[in-house]
């Protein structure tokens, strides 16, 4: 018998009637000779909803009764996901965060899980029970205070607590058919991927693919769990994410690109004229750390003249560009920097395969590609399995496209899919 | 300094307007020098909202899930409450049931509270917090599952706490100012009542008052909890329900009568023609109670003729008729019965107080008053500090008036009153 851990998102269990259809697929799932564990988000825009009541009381809410909020969503969805359940025949037991033994830090509205301890699930499995967990939330080890994960919480609720059940695979519900080639809004000849390897959906992920949160990939990665992210509004095998050791073998036969992410939110600041000498750039990003802003790319040009003087490129998500223009301001006052410019029209485009490690020539292709639909390249940076280059924002779906094709990703036939937000 | 604990129904915290005006009474009360600790219920009609999405989903919900569901609608205004108080710049913090140590057996659904153990409650208010409570739910001991109170729970979760806290009184907002001689939608002159017994609060919820939940007053009584009954819209002073103990030397003073209590939703069944023989009436009492109906007055006429046979009236909820027809209908294969007759046009008025005692000739009122009145009598009952009698349901309202005026009841001036819900 096997274990399978799912989770359903805010647009699968939006309402009374996809409550039901949620429902009719568990039971078949169960049916067919399985136990299982549902991971539930909160119902469509509840949580949205709460944090619009939430701002009307107060603009500066305390983070632990912002977590007790929020966690009424959950609560609501995995009680009712229950019910429906239970109409069918079939016992099922829902329980809080806390219930199912997710123990996180105490960083109320963004904790990370720092053990699992699913006993009370097990016993329910044990009975012969369908077990509804409540993404999203845990508690304290020692306070017994509720927290909440933050974005992607219900993501990593279920791979969680599929790492500590030891789940056959932990299948992610979604509103498309699974991870595709690029995405299928800008490009709509992009193909399903059937299957890849963890470290490339982190790529995917972390350079703006929306479809699966990069703590869940990451929590997946470290500890073994196999994903199979598919549509929650159809029957359809979707892509199994596989951990990289399963995959040793496989990898031969991998294609050398998955697919070809893109970002539209990053901006790009240029800070023209900073002395190069020794610990400048260490000053820079020390001080751009230290107003919370994640730095992406970071491009420093060569000192062109006798100046002395050298610019340093980065990028960052483009709300965090308000953070960084304070930062700056005041390290202006440290050190002499002829000029900052701000560029929020910027797009990024990755290019992400596990088999590019063993196949030279990738990068020649991409710029060529890039070179041939005219889009113009700002910055350059690499990993083991990706390539990314920044763009002017208006060419980024125009890169995207010729880049997709070029790698001879597009498909065949076009799929109709439907492609939207993954709830959390 | 002194220990307040509060409560504030449904309708006082309905939207974040109410709240704010919540958070500002509580923050009053706070800075008079008192420690405090506010009980809430779910926000206006989220309960019965969620109950009707779970009917959605479901006929007949599983009682453990539906506890978990409907715990969401103070999980919600518990925490938005304890947002308006901290923007007041007063730390708050809010406890589920469970943190605050609300300890329950396992009816889900109606369960009844075993123990309360504030521990929590008590560090936060010895660190000058103030701490928000949510009403109407606990946990079972040994399972850690969410039950809920049932009708009146959040009244009884205030009550239980300010017995295990010690709490000088026990505030009860609603959205009257207190309570009244009769209801003041039917007796514009009725008073509003500056003391009473908990005994004679007691009489007056279980006589149709809907004021306060039973329960809360019996736990009250118990535990020798003094209520302060009032309202969330003004800052008048409201009705002090105090323990017997504590009022011996008072009722000396205390006036005859408290107050009229109506109870239109009653209704009467009479057993006619059956065998006068001893065991006769605890079998029929045995069937109806086994029938889950909750008897009210039972009056047993003589046997007036020679045929060996009597009638048999007793008044019960108009809710349980079906329940106690399908009960009777069995008896009567059992025991020769020449009829039973169903009246569900029947009215019960009760005549409530402590002073009754030491006064004779108050029945002898009563009737007077009623027939002054025309109002006929079908049935009277009576306790120690309180007389009803059962009308036809079209005369019960000027009963009421009568009575009202005959002891002298009616206010010299009408005070303009909003009557309605208390919620839960």
């Amino acid at each position: 018998m096997a274990l399978i851990v799912c989770k359903f998102g805010g647009s699968s269990v939006s309402d009374a009637a996809s409550i039901q259809r949620v429902a009719d697929r568990i039971v078949a799932t169960k049916a067919g000779g399985n136990d299982v564990v549902a991971v539930v988000s909160a119902m469509g825009d509840t949580t949205d909803e709460l944090v619009d009541l939430a701002q009307e009381i107060s603009p500066d809410p305390p983070s632990r009764e912002m977590d007790i909020l929020l966690t009424a969503g959950e609560r609501i969805s995995m009680a009712l996901l229950a019910i429906a359940i239970d109409a069918r025949g079939v016992n099922a037991q829902a329980f809080t965060g806390q219930q199912a033994g997710v123990i996180t830090d105490t960083s109320h509205g963004n904790a990370r899980i720092i053990d699992v301890s699913p006993s009370r699930i097990q016993r329910t499995l044990g009975a012969g029970n369908v077990a509804i967990v409540a993404g999203f939330q845990g508690v304290t080890a020692h306070t017994n205070d509720v927290t909440t994960l933050g974005r992607g919480g219900s993501d990593t609720t279920a791979v969680a607590l599929a790492a500590a059940l030891g789940a056959s695979v932990c299948e992610i519900y979604t509103d498309v058919d699974g991870v595709f080639t690029a995405d299928p809004r800008i490009v709509p000849t992009a193909r399903r991927i059937d299957r890849m390897t963890s470290e490339e959906m982190l790529e995917l992920a972390a350079n703006g693919a929306k479809i699966l949160h990069l703590r869940a990939v990451e929590y997946a990665r470290r500890y073994g769990v196999t994903l199979h992210v598919r549509s929650s509004f159809s029957d359809r095998t979707g892509t199994l994410v596989v951990p990289p050791d399963s995959t040793e073998e496989d990898t031969m036969e991998a294609p050398i690109i998955s697919g070809v992410a893109h970002d539209p939110s990053q901006a790009k600041v240029t800070v023209v004229g900073i002395p190069d000498v020794p610990g400048m750039a260490a000053r820079l990003f020390e001080v751009v750390a230290g107003a919370g802003v994640n730095v992406d790319m970071i491009v420093q040009n060569v000192s062109a003249s006798a100046t002395g003087l050298t610019d340093i490129s980065f990028t960052l998500p483009a709300s965090d560009v308000a953070a960084a223009h304070t930062a700056l301001d005041q390290l202006r006052s440290e050190i002499a920097i002829t000029d900052v410019r701000y560029n929020d029209q910027i797009g990024k485009l990755s290019l992400i395969g596990a088999g590019m490690r063993s196949h030279p020539g990738v990068s020649a292709k991409l710029f060529g590609a890039l070179r041939d639909a005219g889009v113009n390249i700002e910055m350059i940076s690499t990993s083991e399995i990706r390539i990314s280059v920044v763009t002017a924002a208006a060419d980024l779906d125009v890169a995207v496209r010729a880049v997709h094709t070029a790698f001879d990703l597009d498909a065949a036939e076009v799929e109709a899919v439907v492609y939207g937000g993954t709830g959390r």
